[in-house]
């Protein structure tokens, strides 16, 4: 048995502490503010952490290593081609990659109920990569995730493998997710007071 | 409160009824066959789906049109460049795709219990992508998941937009993943028993 039920007001109230310090950071991206608030505002749940999805140029020294790894730009709207080259020209060292990722919220939920609920209700708004990411004593976490995703590798140690007309596709395609991902966010936000 | 627990014993029954279909119709990976065993030799564990990883090109006729996508080579094991070149050949109309899959397993648990454990066992052994994928009166699914993965596009309506050199850097990177999440399952088939 846990005890996350047991420990969820205390839990909550850590949260919303984090929240408040976020927020007055500049730390929680923008565009998801509004849905993050509607959600604290329920009884029986809290995030803790988001991203509203994004499109990035990233360099990693070797595969896999993602602690030492480097944004060259990174954005959580729709992109330009420039925007995209300009970071590529900033490339210097490691393997380069153009990234896609969904939006993504982690949220507290008060009993295995209350988780699953919000979890069907992620999923039937197209958030089909939801799940119940961890149970422990002091929190049952429901991670909100969508399938929108590009993992393209761009070059290597400051060489470029691909060309300037490829980036144009490449842009064109994550946009277009974008468009999708933040459509589901909106669609949730307003489903998401009927839970 | 959910009734999985009370209606494990009759779900894993048909679950091994499912899994004898198919193995005698070769429709389970066989590079999985020994771990999908081990965990079905366990009293409070049973798996319901499995895939051992792939790389894959895919034919989309529209983006997001997964029911549509045709697989043009699909292989669970590091790849040639010719392989994938002959793949590559057969594309005619729709978004032509270049994809890597992490290793996907369904497996239901008794208890809640049950579940953190594996789901906890498994995040530590490198498939950090796990999560409780769903929770009903019928079953307790916990996937195990890796972050292994490249969507790569390459081309649409019968014209390529990278080069073969760039087929060659892409397909040693997915070889290399795929060496990496063959070696997790190693490990996981390994630890398993411990459960």
């Amino acid at each position: 048995m846990f005890l996350h039920t047991k420990n969820f007001d205390e839990q909550k109230a850590k949260a919303m502490e984090s929240l408040r310090k976020a927020l007055a950071e500049n730390k929680v991206d923008e565009d998801i503010v509004s849905l993050l608030e509607k959600i604290n505002a329920l009884e029986n749940y809290f995030t803790t952490s988001s991203c509203s999805g994004r499109i990035s140029v990233m360099e990693m020294p070797h595969f896999g290593d993602k602690v030492n790894s480097v944004w060259l730009g990174k954005w959580h709207r729709e992109v330009s081609v420039e925007e995209v080259l300009e970071a590529i020209g900033r490339h210097r060292s490691g393997q380069l990659w153009f990234l896609v990722r969904s939006p993504i919220l982690h949220v507290g939920a008060r009993t295995m109920d209350d988780a699953v609920r919000l979890l069907n209700l992620a999923i039937g708004l197209g958030f089909k990569y939801s799940s119940i990411k961890s149970v422990s004593h002091k929190k049952l976490l429901v991670e909100i995730r969508s399938t929108e995703r590009m993992d393209v590798p761009l070059g290597e140690n400051g060489e470029l493998w691909v060309s300037e007309e490829y980036i144009k596709r490449i842009v064109a395609i994550a946009n277009s997710q974008v468009r999708r991902f933040k459509g589901k966010l909106k669609r949730l936000e307003e489903e998401i007071e009927k839970l």
